[in-house]
């Protein structure tokens, strides 16, 4: 069932004990820049160090320990797999991580960190998932998904929750828009929380499928498999996420390549802080759109900072 | 004079409409990793993107704008350039920043920014020194040292200041040193608020001037000229920083060139905040003694965070 306003509270008051309530960070600079008030939402600052922690956390508890003495499984290469690592690790019980064996070493290591057992596979969504499958059935896993699920979403929007209970009368909230787990938590947030505030969902051209869906009004697949540095948004959106999206996001904007670069580029040398580029996508869209946020209030939820240090697309 | 407490809180409210009380954060995974509870006071959040903020600032408005008719100038190639010439901007006073022509074209465009003028010069100390006398003498502006000025050493004081009001009874309060005023100015602070903390200077090897000088009771010069990643510390100590240093800091800790680099990434990494290379200096003696601070409460000046990011020692 769509997450409910008490849903919400709960999924909060069930995970508070495990995450961070991040800070919210301004900037004279970039707010004179972009001629809109900004307020940063940092989630890079978040457990293992993205918002994903929340929806891990709120899946697991919501769970029980008692269901999940089988341990959870996930096929992740990034930020949910370690959400799913800290929580199992947190409540004591076993987790399948199943990477593909291209993921970098650093996100492995950091897996494994956790407690978690690492499976390796090839680096397709079908050997991921049968991997997956095969783990559920031998080891009575429970599958954790990464968006497409109520409890996921219901912890993903608790970081919208945290922004309008600290900043009010947001005109906006942007987020980064890939399975649409934050964008449909956030959407839920503002309509119990701040009916007015308009939460806008920002993608990377080359993985449109968000835009094309909510424009045609039905969910659409990635024409061929899509190549953005914003990696965290590879993903198309699922039926639950797509649902709650239709129905409470108001639009989509896409970003190019060097939109999002230059746009991360800007917070690193202006604010101090690491964001990845997934992150950057909300930021490149107000820029790109100044117009629209012109004397706004605006929250934007920077989703993460996990980055590979040694290969930043900087000049 | 050296500053007194009373001058040390004189230079706080003087400063504080223009600075900001930065965060001070916290890790646990690096307080686990480290074996001490560490509170890192976040001056590369601070104006300007350096603590260098807080003396500029103090030293202009002392000096008070109407002495300052005829404008301000300093040497740098670095934050002390940017601090001037905002502090100059505030008060709406000239400013002539002296820059060797080698200093990065992002540093340049930063003083601009603050609508100082820059006169480029020959990239030596000489050309520097000569280049800033000429201007005190044309225009009659006032030369505004980096660090060898009590307005400016009781300026960068202030942070510490801060720091110990929000942590009561720490241990030891690290910081990077490399002209002095930041260490002289923290252990005054220390001094006067918290006897009981010890203050440790933190220096490359590579340009060890202050632990040479602190050993031998006199002031040393490098031997030639040094070449570290910390280029923050390539300068040596000034009589009245020194003077002050010896009375009231511990000692000076020494690391190499792979620590310093090492630690920075560990804080990029786990903090998702941007340092400088000079910045991360008092972590990597930090965990190159691991022993001295096991268990104690150490505060960490975090100096600044103004890197190139097309040019970062990161593999």
């Amino acid at each position: 069932m769509v997450p409910t306003l008490q849903t919400l509270r709960e999924a909060h008051d069930r995970i508070r004990p495990y995450i961070h309530n991040t800070p919210v960070l301004t900037s004279t600079y970039i707010n004179s820049l972009s001629e809109a008030s900004i307020y940063f939402k940092c989630e890079n600052f978040q457990r293992i160090g993205a918002f994903k922690a929340r929806g891990g956390f709120n899946a697991l508890l919501s769970l029980g320990k008692d269901r999940l003495t089988q341990g959870v499984t996930a096929h992740s290469s990034g930020n949910h797999a370690q959400a799913v690592a800290v929580a199992a690790q947190t409540l004591g019980v076993p987790a399948y991580i199943v990477m593909p064996k291209t993921a970098p070493k650093v996100k492995q290591a950091a897996v494994a960190g956790y407690g978690a057992e690492i499976i390796l596979c090839e680096p397709t969504l079908e050997a991921r998932e049968s991997t997956v499958a095969q783990i559920v059935e031998e080891k009575g896993a429970i599958l954790i998904h990464p968006f497409n699920d109520y409890s996921i979403i219901a912890g993903q929007g608790t970081a919208a929750i945290e922004l309008l209970e600290e900043v009010y009368q947001l005109d906006y909230i942007l987020t980064p828009i890939g399975g649409g787990g934050l964008t449909a938590g956030s959407s839920l947030a503002a309509k119990y929380l701040s009916p007015t505030t308009k939460i806008v969902g920002c993608e990377p051209e080359k993985a449109d499928d968000a835009y094309r869906s909510l424009r045609s009004g039905e969910l659409k697949a990635h024409k061929s498999p899509p190549k953005t540095t914003a990696d965290g948004l590879l993903t198309t959106l699922g039926d639950k996420t797509f649902g709650i999206i239709k129905d409470n996001v108001g639009d989509i904007l896409l970003v190019n390549e060097s939109e999002i670069i230059q746009a991360m580029r800007l917070i690193w040398e202006r604010m101090k802080i690491i964001i990845e580029p997934s992150c950057a996508v909300p930021f490149a869209a107000l820029l790109r759109n100044k117009d629209l946020f012109k004397g706004k209030k605006v929250g934007i939820i920077l989703s993460g900072g996990n980055v590979d240090l040694g290969k930043l697309p900087f000049e």
